[in-house]
């Protein structure tokens, strides 16, 4: 083992595993949509490590920022006013088209959610939060209630009024659904919702999560017209609609936000990785004006030592003018769409392909053991056999990294991949899901 | 307005306020213990900003180590293994003294204290968590919930199984106590603390928290003998001992952490602030050797996105060799000395100082309108008039900057301070206390 394995195993203490069935990589290098491990060898980063390296590795614009920045002032606290910081905020919420909207900057994303649950509570003076099933929030006690899977338990008993309802999920809908369009799904879904907010009272419903574009929980992308339902919904009853676009912002999908692609203006936004594309930690809540006003009168209860970090503060506009600089909406546009015709593809010949989802840059492949049943290449959250981790084994071994999240793997790479190496890419998975459809036959 | 406050106004949300009461100062250069406003007018930072800034602005280490690391690799995901990931920990592990302990990194402190609670609760199989009254452990709802003052309450209804227990703090006991020593305090505190383990259950209890010593809420230091003390019924119960160092850490107090001058070793320790100066936001748990066993083999329910950040590490690097380069620690006890003598002298003739506490560089002073009475200068928790901004900013107008908690004014400037700059920065307080003296006449 290496020295820096060696000590990192000694040391560390590594995310969501047991330390002794783990073997992390070293990484030494890393550059564009490549890093390379200690021995040299290449892969493609394509998950854009966790969905947030959306300009890759090794950007000269934002390391420049980073260094001005650190000569220049790396830290002043949360309550006072700094030249990147007001900047930050603006750039934020112009790219948002939230007119009058504020930030709340905070460290990443669990943190913003827990803010957007605070205001959400503060601004209707209620106190349920609904948020959906199959979704990541975050890992901190208030963004696990949101968490609509296993990663949440650790966190139960919990705080109470954490409701869970179903989003829009057709392939695993009850089959009785048999549903003939778009249409259908979308109106089963805002129905059961609606009931559920009856059941629930809605005099008592503070806020609503989404995940605008479900991301680790595999690419759950909404039927047209849910969005605008769930809008109308929230406006009869006064609950504010939150839109976590942590994962989903930043171009993911193709647009600044991926709300805007679904005609629709939320009441608060969280944000984090594309930001800064993980750089420097930041994260925050975009907060409409609405609720930005009762915060004029009325003391905000929120704060933390880093909020509006000015390291922060200056790679999030470096980020943002780097994504205009190079056009990283045009080419999301463009691999998206090369991006898509490979997976339908996929998912027309390979037998172990149930179904794959894309939007932009954001995508997944679910693996099943049939086609026909639909059942799960693994059941859920009892992968006993590590089934899933294996094949990510054999993409790695073949130089294409990226994570799985229980039956799918997640496909998204740097918003600024070059065709080229998107489909050089690609083919490797191809040829590593061909070997799947052999050990389901 | 100038433009950066007025678009920071604009499109900010600022931590624990009212929008339209405040008034940000623009800051617009900072170096060593000093900052500057957009005039030119100069304050020392007597608080290090949020008690973070422990070796001032501008420090050229600093600095040049995170120019170093943006140009090597700003980002790697936290599964793997990274150079500078597998130093930091090392170095942290061997600051703390504690033989085969591992860390667990996050962004800051309130989230180091999330993932303590969920050690706690992993490794005992128990589920209630003691933390003390006034205390401050952070914001998202975890780390709300340990928060023994009335930022809570925003949280609240709140997590199940979080207990309040009553802390040293002689000064505000019962009257009746009539204690006549140190050991009598002690024998009071540890007998309260048993009694409630005992109502809640030890079978029942996880972990216990304690601020070692404690910041915000007013500098209270734990009698000789406490913290052995409370070791022994830890022991005796299997209970999880958590000092929380995000404040205290870090040469602060004059040891390297805190708990270092109580002859104790906890299960976990947290920390923040201190470890990169804020430089980098980096926070992170110190996890015992006896604890941190169990993840291997159990899955640790753990994780985010900016875990081990390498930015973060590279500027832990930096930050604990500047403490050692630049022998902070004989500062810190040099000039903890100076600043004993001086606040030691305000107790005595300032009618408004009812109790100064101090620590290394750890400091405050307890505003009282009586000596005799000891009644608070400000009730708890109701400030109305707002008596205490209002001495903290004739503090300021005189050039020294820092912040106050109830009626406690925090005194806790970074560790390299010299001493003639804290002379000089004293003297403008003890002018303040004068006219404040006066006020209460
Ligand atoms: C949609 C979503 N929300 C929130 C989070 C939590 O963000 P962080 O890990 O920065 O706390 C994540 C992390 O993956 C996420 O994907
Ligand atoms: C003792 C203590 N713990 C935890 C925290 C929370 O740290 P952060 O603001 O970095 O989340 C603070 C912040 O002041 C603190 O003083």
């Amino acid at each position: 083992m290496s020295k820096i394995k060696e000590q990192g195993m000694k040391y560390n203490l590594y995310s969501w595993s047991a330390q002794k069935k783990i073997n992390p990589m070293v990484v030494s290098k890393a550059e564009g949509v490549y890093f390379w491990d200690e021995d040299g060898k290449k892969y493609y980063d394509m998950s854009s490590q966790l969905v947030n390296s959306n300009l890759g590795h090794g950007h000269k614009k934002l390391i420049q920022a980073i260094k001005d920045q650190a000569e220049k002032m790396a830290f002043m606290g949360p309550g006072y006013s700094v030249d990147v910081r007001s900047e930050a905020a603006q750039k934020i919420v112009e790219l948002s088209g939230l007119e009058g909207a504020k930030v709340f900057f905070t460290n990443a994303g669990a943190e913003a959610n827990e803010n957007a649950i605070k205001m959400a509570k503060a601004y209707t003076g209620k106190w349920k939060i609904f948020s959906a099933y199959r979704s990541y929030h975050g890992a901190t006690f208030g963004a696990s209630m949101l968490t609509g899977e296993p990663r949440r338990f650790i966190a139960e008993p919990g705080v109470p009024g954490f409701i869970k309802y179903d989003g829009p999920y057709a392939y695993r809908a009850p089959k009785a659904c048999n549903f003939k369009s778009e249409e259908d799904v979308t109106a089963f879904y805002l129905e059961l919702l609606e009931n559920q907010f009856l059941y629930e009272g809605p005099d008592q419903i503070a806020g609503i999560f989404f995940e605008t574009v479900v991301g680790s929980n595999g690419i759950l992308i909404p039927p047209k017209g849910y969005y605008e339902g769930v809008r109308a919904l929230c406006d009869k009853y006064n609950i504010v609609m939150i839109c976590d676009e942590v994962m989903a912002g930043f171009y993911r999908t193709g647009t600044a936000f991926a709300f805007h692609q679904f005609n629709v203006k939320p009441d608060l936004v969280t944000f984090a990785k594309g930001a800064t594309c993980g750089y420097v930690p930041l994260g925050g809540v975009i907060v409409s004006e609405k609720i930005a006003k009762i915060f004029d009168e009325k003391k905000m209860y929120s704060g933390l030592t880093y909020s509006a970090h000015p390291m922060g503060c200056a790679t999030t506009i470096a980020t943002l003018d780097a994504y205009k600089e190079e056009n990283i909406a045009d080419n999301v546009a463009q691999q998206g769409k090369v991006l898509a015709e490979i997976l339908d593809d996929f998912e027309k010949k390979h037998a172990c392909v149930g179904q794959v989802r894309h939007i932009g840059l954001f995508s997944c492949v679910e693996l099943v053991k049939s086609k026909e049943t639909r059942e799960p290449i693994v059941p859920f959250n009892n992968d006993a056999e590590g089934l899933m981790p294996k094949i990510v084994g054999m993409l790695k071994v073949e130089g294409f990294s990226t994570y799985s999240h229980e039956n799918m793997i997640l496909v998204a790479p740097p918003l600024n991949i070059t065709e080229t190496e998107l489909r050089d890419a690609m083919k490797i998975m191809d040829k590593v899901l061909d070997s799947v459809d052999n050990m389901i036959k």
